[in-house]
């Protein structure tokens, strides 16, 4: 199977809900998605995009539009979601452990991405403040330590920042089927098309 | 059956592309879309929004994806296709002889919006231009002198548009069914979700 990669920052709303509803789509068809830690505020000054709540706040209808789309997906996903009431909050120290995380193995990363989006946008907590970040890390039984910023930490999250916009990418949530690049939770949908048609291919 | 409606301008490609895969949604269901002329420029005006085009352009990356995406969709539904050389085009006066044929009839209605829209963006030609309009409806053995702006056609082709972003629209193509509001060609899954749900309720 070729490439399947989803490109996220724990400050997205959509990426913690594409999170959501991504094991629904590695069941159906018997795939992985390798997560990439990637920091969305290093995507932005990049590509000189701005987020998605900045972008509209302008335009009539569409904040309300946005929000009503949003409910739509929540509720035909079910998922569980809250806004942050300390949005916009600053992801570098979470995504750094992400990254460490990552390092350390399958499984902490697994335990450290479920426990910070939900941190994020479910329970939600203020997940900038080191205090709050160390409780809840703790909480899932993980070694705080071991998931500090080494120099070496910091140098991979900046280089799958720069990696991922190379690749093309201006926002998230992302997502990679082979050479094909998708944007937006809305796109979940042509992930999945995609994914069947590489098998096919694959196949024959 | 609830409302069901297609507010488009013929300046916007996605509208004359959601157009194109309109008829295969209303032979599935048995429906039909009420094609509502309004001004997109007047929509934009009121809701202080721009184009996709002019909001992308500063946004590395973002151009060529939506580009790809364009071409997935042109693909997926067997669309053809030719960027309009001459836009952006002023298109009040196409969407007043919308109006203006819409008055006349159902028939004449269909006959020039499909010829519209695909000198717009199939042939595609000058559609400001009045000889070029003139020609174009000639073509179709539509009737000019019928189709012409009288102040009755001005005065609807404003309140289609105010009534458009009263209801929740601040660009193109919008599409409603029932009260619920859809805006662009990518939610046309979604609309068809909501078209077969409300026949449930409806039945029920």
């Amino acid at each position: 199977m070729a490439v399947l990669e989803f490109h996220f920052d724990f400050g997205s709303p959509n990426a913690y809900m594409a999170h959501k509803v991504l094991p629904n789509i590695e069941q159906r068809n018997d795939v992985t998605f390798d997560y990439i830690p990637v920091l969305l505020g290093g995507v932005f000054k990049a590509t000189n995009n701005v987020s998605p709540a900045t972008n509209t706040r302008v335009v009539a209808n569409k904040p309300e539009y946005q929000q009503l789309e949003m409910q739509r997906f929540l509720r035909k996903h079910q998922i569980e979601f809250n806004f942050n009431p300390d949005f916009p909050i600053n992801t570098l120290q979470i995504m750094r452990g992400a990254v460490a995380a990552k390092f350390d193995g399958a499984e902490t990363f697994k335990t450290y991405v479920d426990a910070v989006f939900d941190a994020m946008w479910c329970t939600p907590k203020k997940m900038d403040d080191p205090a709050v970040i160390e409780w809840t890390l703790e909480t899932m039984d993980l070694d705080v330590e071991r998931l500090s910023a080494t120099p070496e930490v910091k140098q991979q999250l900046i280089r799958n920042t720069e990696d991922s916009v190379a690749r093309g990418t201006f926002g998230s949530p992302s997502f990679f089927v082979g050479e094909e690049l998708f944007f937006g939770k809305d796109r979940l949908v042509d992930v999945e098309e995609q994914i069947i048609y590489q098998k096919l291919v694959v196949a024959s």
